[in-house]
C-alpha cells in the first residue's frame, strides 16, 4: 500500500517559524519522524506532496530509512487538501492508498488500527476517528449503528457533536482513482473539497468506516503546539547520553535526558528532563534547562534558565530566562533579556497574526522567533510576541508587539545628564560595609 | 492580674502593609507572639482592645494558648491610647492591670521585671523604663532619688533628656478604676491624654515607680522595623526543620534555619540563616535566601536572591533580587525585576507617605508592597518605594514613586523599527566562536 | 648602565583610566612590573621621567626592589619622547643608557637581547626590532646586509614595509650625550623628533644595529590592551593561594589562579583561571569569574559573571554581567546591570574619544569606567562605552554614549497609572499552579 504524505502546507499559522516539516525535534526534522512512523507501520512506498517552498528539501528525506520516497509538487497551494491529493493523480492508480498529513503527530497504533480495519473489512474507505473527551473544533464523524460513517460534520456547535470521534487524516482509500474522480467533481465555496467529496461518496453508497483511535494526537498548527510534540516524541525516544559528552561532576542531571555528541555541561548547571541537547551544545555554569529541546551548537550561557522551550540550532543565550518559547535557528540573546510568559492577570494568552488575535488556550506562552535574530541586552518580551527572521532588537526595550522580518528595532534614549555634586570618593567604604553588615 | 493589650492601631505608618498585628512572623501573627509572651510571663487573662478593622480577626486569637481572651472595640480610633484604655472600662474594675501595646516587641524579662517590682513594692503604678544609650525620640522618665517618677518628658531635645529611661508601655496600675478616673478628667490638645493623666496622678502624690529594662525593644511602626522584629523572634525560636521538607543534597544550608512542612529546597540553592521558610514553599535551583522570613507557599525561583527581607504567603519570585524589602501576601515578580536597596550616594533612605518624607535611619531599604500585587519582568524599584495592594506593574519600568492601591502601571513604549540591512545569516558562527575563544 | 624609563605619558587614550603606570596588575602597579623587569635584567640604576601628574607617585616606586631610582620631571609634556629624553640631560652624561618606555610590556629576553648585542658589538646604538607576522601600524626598521639600520620608516603602507621588524623602544645608546646633541638639533613639524634625530645620526654614519626580538610585546595605549597585559603578566607570575583565603568546599576553582589574603569564595561560585583575586575580595554565592583581574576588597556579588575583565580595587557587583571591561577603583553596579560586549552584527567595535571614533580591532569589548562611579540597577551599557570618574548612573537606562566625569545621569520616567480592574485576590493560586505544572 502506498502512503500519500501531505506536506505542502506553508506553515502560515506557524510564522515566523518557516516550515514545520523541517523543525528539528531531538535533532531530526518532523518530516523524518513521520516517515519513520510510516516505515515502522510496515509501509515503505511514500509519495510526498510538497510545495515550491520545500520541494528541494523534501527530496532529501527518508534516504536513510530504506523506503521508497517520491516527491511531487502541488502547484496551487491554495487548493488545500483536495489539491494536494489530486497532485498525486499521476503517481498512484486504482490501488489502495493511505493518506496522512505531516501536520498530525500520532502514535504508531493510529496506523496499525486503520490498517487492521482495512485488511479485515470490505469498506471502500477507512477514516481514523480520534476519541475526544472535551470539545475540539474539528470535523466530527457521524456514525451509523454498523460503524459506517453517515456524515462528516465540520465544527459543530459545542454540545451538538454527532459523536466523540474527530476526523483525523489517517485515511485509507481502497481505490485511489475513485477518490480522485470524486475530488475532481467536488464543488464548494470554501476549503473543504476533500470532505465534500467524501460526503458525496457516502451519499452515493460508498461504504466508509470509522476506526476508533484513543492514542496521542497533536496537530502542529501553531507555535504553542511545538513543545507538546517535543514531549511526545521525547517520551518515545531512546534516552541516550553520548560518550563524547563532557558533564561536570558538579552538574546535576535529573529525569530523562538525551545528550548529543560533544555536549558540554559545566559546573553548577542543572538539566531537568525531559530535555534533549543537540550535538556540540554547551550548558554553561549555573544554567538550568528543563523540559526543553535544545538544538545543535547552542550555548545556554551562565545563569540562564530555559524552561518548556524549543530552541533551534546555534542559539546563544546568556543570563536569560527563556520560558515557554519557540526559538528559530541562529539566534542570540544578550544578557538580562527575559521572555515574559505569564500575563499579569494570569489569564489566557492570545497571539496576533494576519491582523487577528488568536486565543491560544495557554496561560503560559513566551516568545516565538524566526531564524537569524539578534537580541540585545536587558530586553523584555511580552507573552506570545513573534519576532520575524533576520531581525535585530536593541537594548533595554519592552517588546509588546510582533516585529516583522528584517527589522532593526531601537528605542528612544533620552538621558538627562547633570553635574554630580556628591563626592563619592570621600565615602568610607569600610564604615559603609560595617553599617550594611 | 489582667492584661490590657492595646491592638487597635490602624498601622497607618505601615501602609501598604494592612495590619501589623497580623503580619506572620515565622508563620504566626504578631498578636499571637504577644499573647504567648503574656502567657509565658504567667498571665492568663487578657483584654484586647481592637478596632472595627480587626475585631473579627482578634476574636480568633489566643485560642490554642489556653488563656482567657476578651476582645473589645475602641469606637473612636482617633482617641489614641487614652481612648483604648477607656474602652476597657466595663471589663476591668478596681483591680491591678498590666497595660501593653501590641506594637512593642520586648523580651519576657520586660514583664518579669515589672511584675516583680509590683509584687515587692507599694507604689500605685509601675512603668517600664527602657535604658537607652543613644538618643531616642520618645517619652523620658524623670526620676527622683528613690526611683519614683517625677515627670514624663515627651521628646526632649537631644542632650536634655532627664534620664536614660524611655517610657515603654509595659505599665502596671494597681487600681485600674483610679487610672480610668484620671483618664476621664485629662485634658490636652494633642494625642497624649494618657501621659497627661499619669502626670496628674504623680502631681496628686500617687506613687509611680520606674522599672529599669535593659533588654530588647523594637517598636514596630514602620515597615523597616519588620525585619528587626523577625530577627529577634527568630533568635528566640526553636530551630526546627520539618521531616516532610525535601532538601536536595546539592543545596546548602548555613546558619540557623526553620524550615516548614513540605518545603522543597532544590539543587544549587543556598539558605543562609537566620531564615524562616513557611510550609509548602519552594527555594528553587541556584536561589539564595539569607536573613529573611519567607511565608507559606512561596516560590523563590531560579537564581533569585532574597536578602534581609520579609515575604508574606504566596509570593512568587523568579530571577529577582529582593533586598531589605517587606512584601505582602500573594505577590509575583517577573524575571529580571530588581529592588534597589541602596542610594547611589549610599546615604540615608527616606520614604514618602501622607505627603511627607520620613527619614528611615537606614542606608539599605528596598521595596514595600501590599497584597495581591503582580509585577512584570525587568522592572526596577527605587529604594523605599511602596506599592499598594491589588496593583499590576508592567515591564521594563523604573518605579521611583509610590503607587496607590488598585493601580495598573504601564510605561510608554516607543519602538523605532527600520529595515535591518545586515545579513546575519551569512556570518560564520564557527569563525566567530574562534575569534571569541 | 643606566636605564631611562619613560613614564611621563598622560594616558590620554586610556581615558577614563587615569594613569596606566598605576594600574594594578595582580595587585602591583604597571610601573613596578617594569622596574622589576629592569632589575631582573641585571640593571639597577633607573632614571624615570614623569610628569607633573604623577611625579609624587613615581618617587615612591621601586623602593622594595633595592634599585636606585631617580625621578625627574618632563615640564613640557607635549614635547613627546624627545622632550622626555632631554629632560634627563642633567642626570646622565657621556655614558651608555638603555631607553625603555613604560608603555611597552615585553619579556625579559627583550632586555637580554639588546644588552648582549651591546656587549658584543661596536655600534653606537642598538634598537630592538620586534618581528611581526602581520601588518602593524608602527615604525619599521630598514636594515642593510650587515644588520645595520639604514632608516626608520614610520607607518609604511601595508605591503610596503621595509622589513618585518618594528621599532620597539628598548634602545641602547652608547653615548647618551651624543644622542642629546642630536635631539637638540632635530627639527620636525610632527611628534617624531626622536626618530628624526636617530635618522640624522644614521645619516652621519653613526652605526645603529637592529636587535631581533620574537617575544611578547603589548603596548598599553588603549583600554582594550589592559586584559592582554594582564594575561601576559599572570602567565609569568607565581600561582599562589593565600592561606588566609576561605574557599567554600562547594566553590569550584579551575585553571590557574592567584588568590590574595582573606579572600572569600562562597558556595556555588566558580573561578575559572587565569584569574587574579586581590586581598580581601569576596566572590559570592553562584558567581562566576573567568580570565579576569579582580582588585582588592571587591565584592563579586550573587550570580554575577565577570569575564575577561579588569577590575580595580573596591568594585562591587551584584547580579551583573561584566564582560571584556576595564573598571576603575571604587565602583558599584546595581543588580541587573549588564555590560553589552558584542555588537548585534557581531562586527568590530569602535570607541569614541577626542571627537573621533577609534576602531579597536576587537569584536568583544565591554565597558570602560574611571574611579568613583556608582551605577544603579538594570542598566544596559553598549559595547565600548566610557564612563568618566565620579559619576552616578540612574536605573533602567541604556547608555550608548560616553558619559563625562562628574555626571549624574537619569532617564525620563513616564508612568501611565490607571485603575486596575482585575481582582487578582480572587484567583486561585492552587488551580494556577496545577495549570502551570
Amino acid at each position: 500500500m502506498k502512503v500519500l504524505l501531505l506536506g505542502a502546507g506553508r506553515s502560515k499559522r506557524m510564522k515566523p517559524i518557516t516550515d514545520k516539516n523541517f523543525l528539528n525535534f531531538l535533532g531530526k526534522p518532523l518530516i523524518e519522524w513521520q516517515l519513520e512512523l510510516i516505515k515502522n507501520a510496515g509501509l515503505d512506498e511514500v509519495v510526498i506532496v510538497g510545495g515550491k517552498h520545500n520541494l528541494e528539501k523534501l527530496v532529501l528525506c527518508g534516504k536513510n530509512l530504506g523506503i521508497d520516497v517520491t516527491v511531487i509538487e502541488q502547484k496551487d497551494l491554495d487548493a488545500g487538501m483536495c489539491g494536494a491529493v489530486l497532485a498525486a493523480k499521476d503517481k498512484i492508480g486504482s490501488e489502495p492508498v493511505l493518506i496522512f498529513s505531516s501536520n498530525d503527530v500520532v502514535e504508531k497504533s493510529a496506523f496499525e488500527s486503520v490498517l487492521t480495519a482495512f485488511e479485515a473489512g470490505e469498506a471502500e474507505g477507512y477514516l481514523l476517528g480520534k476519541v475526544v473527551h472535551t470539545y475540539f473544533p474539528g470535523g466530527y464523524l457521524e456514525i451509523s449503528e454498523d460503524g459506517c460513517i453517515k456524515n462528516i460534520v465540520e465544527k459543530p456547535e459545542k454540545g451538538k457533536e454527532p459523536s466523540n470521534l474527530v476526523n483525523l487524516v489517517v485515511h485509507i482509500h481502497k481505490d485511489f482513482a475513485k477518490l480522485v474522480s470524486y475530488l475532481e467533481k467536488a464543488k464548494s465555496d470554501s476549503d473543504d473539497l476533500y470532505e465534500v467529496a467524501l460526503g458525496n461518496m457516502i451519499n452515493d453508497g460508498i461504504k466508509m468506516k470509522a476506526v476508533k483511535y484513543e492514542g496521542f494526537w497533536q496537530p502542529i498548527k501553531f507555535p504553542w503546539h511545538v513543545n507538546k510534540v517535543f514531549k511526545f516524541l521525547f517520551e518515545n525516544a531512546e534516552k541516550t547520553t553520548s560518550k563524547s559528552a563532557q558533564i561536570s561532576k558538579n552538574a546535576i542531571i535529573k529525569g530523562d535526558v538525551i545528550i548529543g555528541e560533544n555536549v558540554k555541561i559545566l559546573e553548577g548547571a542543572t538539566v531537568n528532563g525531559p530535555v534533549y541537547i543537540g550535538d556540540g551544545s554547551v550548558i554553561a555554569t549555573n544554567a538550568l534547562v528543563r523540559e526543553s529541546n535544545i538544538g545543535k551548537n547552542c550555548v545556554i550561557g551562565f545563569s540562564t534558565e530555559v524552561a518548556r522551550s524549543f530552541l533551534g540550532d546555534d542559539v546563544w543565550t546568556h543570563s536569560n530566562y527563556i520560558g515557554d518559547s519557540v526559538i528559530g535557528n541562529n539566534v542570540s540573546f544578550g544578557a538580562g533579556t527575559v521572555t515574559g510568559n505569564l500575563r499579569l492577570d494570569e489569564g489566557e494568552i492570545s497571539v496576533t497574526g494576519d491582523n487577528k488575535k488568536t486565543p491560544t488556550g495557554e496561560c503560559k506562552l513566551g516568545l516565538i522567533t524566526g531564524d537569524n535574530v539578534r537580541v540585545g541586552i536587558n530586553n523584555s518580551f511580552m507573552p506570545g510576541v513573534k519576532i520575524g527572521s533576520d531581525t535585530f532588537i536593541g537594548a533595554g526595550l519592552v517588546i509588546a508587539e510582533n516585529i516583522p522580518a528584517k527589522s532593526f528595532v531601537k528605542g528612544e534614549v533620552t538621558l538627562k545628564i547633570t553635574e554630580n555634586k556628591v563626592d563619592i570618593s570621600k565615602i568610607n567604604r569600610d564604615e559603609m560595609k560595617k553599617k550594611i553588615k
